[in-house]
């Protein structure tokens, strides 16, 4: 059986379980960990209807099928032409299932669509569902984001040597982008580079703004290479520091060292969020960590589990996710460590594995 | 009034009319053609509420709220930090109100999350609705069209001097993709270099076929500049066209010229794919023409109107789209010719103005 068989029949096994008569997928990433087929974003609709007993089907637009590569029969593949009404097609398959989990970014036409010919379904969200399939990674998976984890750690020790000052953070950026691509990654995702004040906006978008002596610039990106997530960040410092940076990173670095270290099975996403945010905040700094420490990642750069305040998600080997604690000092600087990690048998693997004290630049 | 101002007025004008109580848009082009912000299409929800009555508010993660530039007071907005519940927010937000128009491309799981803690209000799509605001462009938005436009025509004429042959399909594809950039695109969204006999799939995936002496490339690529979207189809022939192709492509060039032609106020979007495919069907390919004839195009590369049988919608000056007629040859050649054009007060504006004859390659 195909690795995609296998999580076809994966998913069946928890549907019935859970009392889940089909699921639907369509847009993200949840396609092709069933399949290996990704669909387009667009008005045509795609979506594979997964009964919990029965053969999957995959409707999607005519001119796509072509796309669509089948191994061991796991699913069959239905085009519709132009004039058909994919949404009567799709309700056709679904028949008289009860309980359907849809795809979290199926676009919500589709639904309105479904749920306007028949009423007597009932839909619920597929993320806790397939969350539970995809959280924990098979070992091609942990190769493939490690691989990722390798690109852009070349890239981050390429940018070490080059000057920073006097250029903007968008040409900066270019470069990070270009640099990936060329190392490897088949797509980016984002690319943040922040500098001086701009860095304590945590998702700030490179801009105009010139890299000047004095600056902190905060350097996070990734992007995809064979279906697989990249996500790291790193400091950069223009010459010397700004005032109280020093300071905070030491705290920072210990925070982040401190969160990696306490990644084994059977802790829980939230009591990771803790160690890191306990540090921070000890030191005075807490009120200046504004975001969760982490996010799973695989497929998706963002997925389950979350490492946030609240979430009882115990740790399971396999499960691979982000630790990123930050500091954030309106108006002065900015500071962030990211590593991917995924939990072993007995403790923990950085996937990224370059160096985490900040990096002087020209 | 600045333009997002005089939108979200237009667009209150219009729900008060059709009973429509509020607007939900999130991820997609709606949110920044109503306010200038597109959402990340992430986990952490996005709402702008419109409401018909009222002031509108703009719901983001608290991560993202410094990336939302207001001005005139068009909207308020409120960030929710990482323990809040976002749905809830919104939920509150709504309050009473009953018919809710939503986004096409939000997540399905926000929609089944509002469903599930209100079952008095009703959804429906706001395709339709947002369709007829962002159909008929502003002499703003067709410049920004034509200047995309340009671009990518430039780029034709650019692989117009390249070799073709001993090269992937791949590298040829990657190689537009860097000349468009160049030339001023900020991103890419597809790439088609469909060569040989992958030209029959209308969107074959550039992939690792060499391209050969004899073979007809189309090549349909697009992007964005100026958040306003590019597409255009030409053909390539390295060297000697192949078997039937030169009939074949004399057909399509008059079908595609007779439908531009034909593009004026008044006309019906089925009416004009009627006139291509009539001339396609008379020459005996009609078999061979696999799709519509066109699709809108504005901020999204695929929008309203589309010219497809069936559609009544009647053309008004300033409405943009392609007319892009194809006749595909299953295992042997593929070919289509798209430009995008614009309907004025009393005809038609090609916005792509490269030469539509085929380019003979080395």
């Amino acid at each position: 059986m195909n690795e995609h068989a296998g999580r076809l029949a994966r998913a069946q096994a928890v549907m019935k379980r859970e009392g889940i008569d089909a699921l639907c997928v369509s847009v993200g990433s949840d396609l092709p960990y069933l399949t290996g087929y990704r669909a387009m974003p667009l008005e045509r609709v795609t979506m594979l209807i997964v009964p919990a007993d029965g053969h999957p089907e995959l409707v999607v637009p005519g001119l796509e099928a072509p796309r669509v590569e089948v191994r061991d029969d796991a699913f069959t593949v239905t085009g519709w032409a132009e004039s058909d009404d994919p949404i009567g097609i799709i309700d056709g398959l679904l028949g008289d299932v009860g309980t359907v989990a849809f795809g979290d970014e199926t676009w919500s036409r589709f639904l309105l669509e479904l749920q306007a010919i028949n009423t007597a379904r009932s839909f619920v969200p597929a993320s806790e569902f397939m969350a539970g399939l995809r959280m924990v990674k098979s070992p091609d998976e942990i190769a493939a984001l490690r691989r990722a984890a390798k690109t852009v750690d070349g890239v981050v020790d390429e940018m070490a040597g080059v000057r920073f000052s006097g250029r903007t953070e968008r040409d900066v950026s270019r470069e990070i982008i270009d640099r990936t691509i060329s190392a490897g990654h088949d797509t980016m995702e984002f690319w943040i580079v922040a500098s001086g004040p701009n860095g304590a906006s945590p998702h700030h978008e490179p801009g105009e703004r010139v890299i000047e002596p004095g600056d902190a610039v905060v350097v996070d990106f990734g992007g995809h290479q064979d279906g697989y997530s990249s996500d790291t960040t790193r400091m950069f410092v223009v010459g010397e520091a700004p005032y109280g940076f020093d300071d905070a990173f030491t705290v920072l670095y210990e925070a982040q060292s401190a969160a990696v270290d306490a990644v084994r099975p059977g802790v829980t996403a939230a009591s990771l969020d803790a160690v890191a945010r306990d540090i921070i905040s000890e030191a005075g700094y807490g009120d200046l960590f504004i975001h969760r420490l982490g996010h799973g990642i695989g497929m998706d750069t963002h997925e389950h589990p979350y490492l946030i305040e609240g979430n009882d998600q115990v740790i399971e080997a396999g499960m691979a996710f982000s630790i990123e604690p930050g500091i954030y000092n309106p108006g002065e600087w900015g500071m962030r460590i990211e590593d991917i990690v995924v939990a072993t048998g007995d403790g923990v693997e950085r996937l990224n594995t370059s160096d985490r004290a900040y990096r002087v630049v020209s």
